[in-house]
């Protein structure tokens, strides 16, 4: 069994880590951490788990964690993983980083979109981005995995065959995402509060949202050379779920003279099936298809599709995922179960709930 | 492996069957029969599905499928169930029906209630009301198990023990319910339209609700004696849930004279204890702590837990479940378990999702 | 025009109060008071008064606004308004407090459920109850008026004629209520998180809630003695609206021996007509139509209805309106109307809003 | 007192001009139209109307309906409108259009899109396209008014002050548009039904949604050229509202060289002021504030700002509106003000509600 720590583990992230890892057969979690509720039993913090959790909320001691278990994760807010981590705890455990502290290689592109100082930069180079579909053989030799955010898994796996593949312009690349209320976490704002979100929708952090340089950087890695991008979030009524719908200009040297639209579709298709057709966690939805994020919901999928205007030369893509899932503790399970080498999917064969 | 048929596969309680039976380890479904989709396939009726479940909809044809399966559920409106079943089936097959046609002994109390004349009136009888906890036994060896209704399981579970050791007087017993939408099933109706239930609550079926003979009938059988008692079911703008509050007079005689609310309590608690201490889905929560429909969502539990008022010498139960599992398709699992001596947990080993 | 001060003008009852009164002819606000905001322009705190409402946020201070405006409106948690008035500021102004202080008059039952020492104890007995369909008179004459409870204001008006006339018992009577989250306020706490209340039901403060006695002692000025009961609120997830449902059981000795159903029917609803026949804000509905709080959002009116149900002999009440108006904001401007001898109905004519 | 008639009455557009006009003191309704439910009353299919709204519903007879009034709305399917003018009718009653037939200038467009042939293309020419705030004085003079979808309203006036001032590259412009519910109608559709939408975000009729042409043709007069964008629809789990997010390119060489961010800020938000600084309806927000559909629920205004991005050289507007308001029932009463030539803010007076 393979003992897991979670540092964090009273948020949303680290309460849907402990719900996925009920169900993994190779786990045992040996250390509910939260620092607000030292002391306080799990299940009265998430009364879901009564009967099923019976431990104690302990404090973010990581050196003492570090002895303790065989994977630590870090479902806490930027800065704190950095702040923590060193050789020694490297040496003894793995860690896996829910939080941007190492997503984003250009330190200075961190800390000038974070607004905060980077405590371990060292660090940076070593860890490996956790997008398993892309840097899933990194991912199994990795010590340190910066698991990737909510937006940024949908928005890159949502483009990235089509921009690895220069299918699409990508300077003309906008992603316009939506996202349910979870992912601004537990934190009593009243920006927040139900009556504020409810029968609501905005935009928020446009031109400026935390997670536009990181979809920048993997892009940018997958299209050879340095992106800009539009990126704006809205906030949906709806505790889960992430949409993206990213508008590209298509390549028309890419298609042969007067294509039609179907056959631009297939060539489409093609590419999408070339870099997910054997991804069990990937679902490129039949044609016609629009993806939907109940269709996912309390799921690891990413559901993908896309319609071509031939009127605009534009492409519009899709993507819907699980913030909590996919966009978060699915993913770092996932993540996990590669760098220890058991099944990519043991715990995360969960059916999506509907309705 | 069981071989399982589904009849009504593409309702709400069609296909959290399917969810289910996905995480099932000795099921296999061999017939998603949907009349309103014959031909269709069952992925494009519920896109969560996509890449899980391959097969078409088939017909509802009860005698073609007691060859091809060892257990059919049937999952449909009143009446369907009992038009179709026969002795060459049930010599052939298990039946777990989840509609009302054999959950009520007194067939003039079914056909006065649901307006419709009972067609196989003979298998009466013989069927066993497959409450789990209080029926277990009578389940194991049945052929056809009556599933109880959403507002029936919550309603008898959470007053049960209390009836049944006489220690309210069951003549005072009101049930104020109040249940998300996915119980009132997939048809098209304006009612059921998200404009029309979002933002609002109602009371509906006051006095009429078909629930109603059910609990009474039940609870009866506890008291020794036949009770009335009040039922009023509420719409709830949420998917999923039901949570029913429950008052009745104490029996001052049950207690020590000048018994203290504590003593009291604990008196309860105790009676709960003896017949759910061991019950792995029924959880009688800590002092204080009142169900929330979200702590049992997508899981097998119900929450139950009381409050008792020495100004007015009622006692006040809650409990709480989640309508499309523990309500409909997760007992019908659980009574598919205990018909074919399997673990009585597996498949409904769903920890509750939380947010 | 009559100049209004307002304390507490950023919480949901005081921001319901200025939309209401941004619509009233004849009157014009002249103090927004927000501790919380203090020289805030409003229309930052609530957007969407952005271009209606020019005004920046003041202190709480009641002696200098008791100079500058005819009324003062206390949107205010409990306790303030009691420590603040006084007999110079009464003689200056009409105050009409939405909060719990002066609507007890027993002042110890509201130390006691209010945990709270009361400030100004020798104002409770000239404070007038505002219920103003139940005390027109005496609120025309008062300096200080004590705006009923949201809960309160549905909870009596449901039940009043029949607890009036002695024809249910009132012994027997239990209040199940069920409220949108503005009810709950604005302050930022976890519990009113979207993602706590979302998909979610519970009931809270159960024998506890601090309505109870308020409920107690006005409809035991309308029975002529002494009163307890059950009262259980539920939250739901919608921002506004209050639903009660209310049981009794009918005294029998009030009809005529053998009366049918609809005899029984007709007494009741003629008991209704006499209390509410000529009151613009309680709509009794038509036979068989049950109250729902969407009917009535955004508006001044209760909306309520009734059922007999003869195998129990007991009568199903129910009440519905919306919390911000005929439940806060819009009974203060009611009552504010009556003390300045305006028309009842000025600024209060919204047709409720719908979907 | 103006006559008015209300083809579909009982549609959601419908019943919020019945809720409107009621608070409008120069019109009466004659004729509350509703095929569906003739002979039933009003208040019975909208039970808000108890007691405020006492006819019965009435056939859509147009010929005699223009005997009866003053104007005529129609909120009725694309179609309808076309297949009953006539210049009889025309000649004596003015025609307010809530559905399409009207507002596309191009009838083999209208035909291609909407995929029905159009009745009366004859009067497509006189109809005047009622945007208010950009056809005010031809639609003084109109007898009949083509009233602007919800989307189109919501799109066209966030962007129109920037593209008729050639500011930024039409050709680039894309619209992320997002809608609550009640713009699907209020007819019974699987996917309409609040399971199926709640919980739920998606994008659909993805290059193809019909509001598509509507909104390039009224684009193309104010560039002065014909324009093809992107226009992508979503449905929000929310009753009402629109909110679009709108993607640009600003044409640099319509700046100073160098020229900051806030100077580009400062003359982008003069030309809106040019445009919309002395209408009351659409507010222009201050500086950083994005608009929420919330802050306009209710009411007849349009929230607009921008952000402009150094980054990518892009500008991103968002507007807001209530999509049964501006959007539909609101923009058709501004519209019959204009015609009648009444205060064009008569009956449209109403705050936004919040929460």
């Amino acid at each position: 069994m393979i003992k897991v720590g979670i540092i964090g583990a009273t948020g949303y992230a680290g309460g849907e880590l402990v719900r996925i890892l009920m169900g993994h057969r190779e786990t045992e979690i040996k250390w509910y951490g939260s620092k607000s509720y030292i002391d306080k039993k799990y299940c009265e913090v998430y009364q879901n788990m009564f009967q099923i959790v019976d431990s104690v909320c302990m404090d973010d001691n990581m050196e003492e964690l570090a002895d303790q278990v065989d994977v630590i994760f870090t479902a806490t807010p930027q800065g704190l993983c950095a702040s923590l981590i060193n050789e020694e705890i490297l040496s003894k455990v793995k860690v896996i980083d829910l939080s941007a502290d190492f997503r984003i290689k250009d330190v200075k592109i961190y800390e000038q979109w974070y607004n905060i100082e980077h405590k371990a930069p060292g660090y940076i180079d070593e860890a490996v981005y956790g997008l398993c579909e892309i840097n899933r053989n990194d991912i199994k030799n990795a010590r340190l995995v910066a698991n990737p955010g909510c937006y940024t898994t949908c928005s890159i796996l949502t483009a990235y065959p089509l921009v690895k593949e220069g299918i699409i312009d990508s300077d003309t690349l906008i992603i316009d995402a939506k996202s349910g209320v979870s992912g601004a976490g537990r934190g009593a704002k009243v920006a927040n509060l139900y009556c504020e979100v409810n029968e609501n929708i905005k935009a928020y952090g446009v031109t400026s949202h935390r997670h536009t340089p990181e979809i920048e950087e993997q892009l940018g890695y997958a299209a050879g050379r340095k992106l800009t991008l539009n990126f704006t979030p809205h906030l949906v009524p709806m505790n889960r779920g992430i949409l993206v719908t990213e508008y590209a200009t298509l390549r028309q040297d890419c298609f042969d003279a007067g294509a039609s639209n179907i056959e631009k579709y297939e060539k489409i298709k093609s590419i999408y099936n070339k870099y997910y057709g054997d991804e069990k966690f990937i679902r490129v939805l039949e044609h016609g298809v629009c993806p939907e994020t109940k269709w996912v919901e309390g799921s690891n999928y990413v559901d993908i599709n896309f319609v071509i205007d031939d009127r605009t030369d534009r492409i519009i893509m899709m993507g819907a995922l699980d913030n909590l899932v996919k966009g978060a503790a699915g993913q770092a399970v996932q993540n996990m179960n590669l760098v220890f080498g058991i099944n990519e999917d043991e715990g995360l064969t969960m059916v999506p709930t509907f309705p």
